[in-house]
């Protein structure tokens, strides 16, 4: 515990001196003011948490937390839970949507098993924070103890310090774990206030009769459980999960190093709720990678105050909607940090008659 | 005329042969179906273009094509006129904003000058087909002749030609040109039958009193010169641009060529209305970049029948927004490449029951 309110302490203000410096330099570059638009923007967010008027995004990862949920027992998904395992096998071999995408944006991916039903065979590449083998069903009580909700969120700031010390300039969230919509849509409707109706889908594609159990289910889970929404850490552990406790760890860790953070589809969203709940400084450092086709991250998004980049109807999650975005923060950058100067081009700048 | 002719005939329909195994083999990989969502489609369409199942993008280019304008005699726009060819040199040094991001998603830069109005110095780089030294006063008469209009589009048939021997599997549309809004509001207005009001906008910048001067100048063009709108080579010749022109040629010969076209913005849009009135089935190989902050350039869109990847408030033209479009189109036929099987990977399928 005492790591995780070090963490929370250390999340300063953005660099407000960089902000600025950086907003003069894109107003100086061969092109019309303003005409990069949330290129411009992004660029000068990046440079305020970096705190450098020229930031860099030369170390970028994704973090793909995975667990299971003992909801799935409700009939809550479309797949069986034996899929996050068979998934992870698949990101580990480098070939599910993650790792397609995170190689061509030359972002390295970390798989971390926060919490799987099962044991994994040991793999170079997998990191191993189990802290128990899938939460217990939330319908039926706390899907964890308070105690494991901060051993997941420990778990997230130790794998940011590893990360950090590879090299890490940018990061990105990512999630697998079958059943994973359920305990985020509880999320959502508890912090936002929002019906759990209005703020729960269809997951991996299950069908109306399906959507109406999962309703019920989460409607039931949040009258068992008596949550205090204003506790960001007794959400988390009555309806969330493994894997969105170590992304709340991640976003908290990464803030606190002042690395920007991509925040992917739904389950990211939601880890989002309870992060910012539970260190109110952090929602500067979040950058929304994308706006899910999974109802309820809209909602979410609307909540934390984020617009995001891409509106693509993705719904794939691993981080899939953040390793695209970052390649639109990397543009964003790169324009602030190679695009000549009015002066270094020789180009007449704006007629004054005419401004 | 004749290889125009030619290359308007040689444009086929998409293949759906490979569509139906690109859309297979989509439903086959390790996500739940449809997950990808705009990237599962744009896979397919490619493959429909390249008429491969598999589709790859190796080599790209964004061409961007430079010329004067006349009607910048009215007071349209923010800056003089010199700094088209200022811009340019400044694209030839690797220093604007289509190099930085054209590097980024490693597509080369072809730059042409269609019409400035000066002669440059050559540039190992520097593509001239300059048609005249920028177009005439459209608010005059016509902006040029019809047998210039037909030199600027077979300009851009000659580059696309050019650049196909080079290697090119994907081409993306870029401009420059001070004063190229104008005739863009012009050519919308004309073709999609919206007000000039509607379809103009601050260009680079201008204040309110210059838009409504701007508004005037485009209307005085359009009733002097009496188009006939049936017919998109009369549109160009009378309110168009030659980088207009040689835009309507990149797009007519490359999808001749069956190269995925990624048009920027709204000088790209302008151009695409008058190709596709030329050429009725070219607006398959058509894929919208973005939604530029430029009015008009929704109208000619939802004209058009696309719906743009990306909105950044991005207003800059040069290919900026193709150039992170390219990436997008390319991250979907990636997946479409790279994503294992379910039954390569070993995952299990959803359940019946719930489908």
């Amino acid at each position: 515990m005492a790591s995780l309110e070090k963490a929370i302490h250390g999340i300063g203000p953005l660099n407000e001196k960089a902000m600025r410096a950086a907003r003069e330099r894109q107003d100086s570059l061969t092109k019309p003011r303003g005409s990069l638009g949330r290129l411009e923007e992004l660029s000068i967010r990046v440079a305020g948490i970096r705190g450098e008027i020229v930031p860099r995004l030369h170390h970028k990862a994704i973090v793909v937390m995975a667990a299971d949920h003992g909801v799935v027992a409700e009939g809550v998904s479309l797949y069986p839970q034996e899929v996050t395992a068979q998934m992870v096998q698949n990101f580990l071999c480098g070939a599910a949507g993650i790792n397609v995408l995170a190689r061509q944006v030359g972002a390295r991916v970390v798989v971390v098993d926060m919490g799987i039903a099962g044991e994994l065979e040991p793999h170079s590449n997998l990191v191993s924070k189990k802290v128990a083998l899938g939460t217990r069903n939330m319908m039926r009580g706390s899907a964890m103890s308070r105690e494991e909700a901060i051993n997941a969120i420990e778990a997230g700031l130790e794998i940011v310090a590893r990360e950090f010390e590879k090299g890490l300039d940018i990061i990105g969230t990512g999630d697998m774990g079958i059943g994973n919509t359920t305990p985020s849509s509880a999320i959502t409707a508890a912090i936002t206030g929002e019906p759990v109706a209005g703020v729960t889908g269809r997951g991996t594609g299950i069908g109306d009769k399906q959507l109406t159990r999962k309703v019920k289910v989460i409607e039931e889970a949040l009258k068992v459980n008596q949550l205090d929404t204003r506790d960001g850490l007794d959400v988390l552990a009555k309806v969330g999960g493994f894997e969105i406790g170590g992304l709340v760890g991640v976003m908290i860790g990464a803030a606190a190093h002042r690395i920007p953070i991509v925040i992917d589809g739904f389950i990211s969203g939601a880890a989002a709720l309870i992060a910012t709940k539970m260190a109110p400084n952090l929602g500067d450092f979040l950058i929304a990678a994308h706006v899910s086709a999974e109802r309820g991250h809209r909602v979410a998004l609307k909540h934390l105050g984020l617009k995001p980049l891409l509106d693509l109807r993705m719904r794939l999650g691993e981080g899939t909607g953040a390793a695209l975005a970052i390649f639109i923060i990397e543009a964003a950058v790169k324009t602030l940090a190679e695009m000549a100067t009015f002066a270094e081009a020789g180009v007449s700048e704006a007629e004054k008659r005419a401004i």
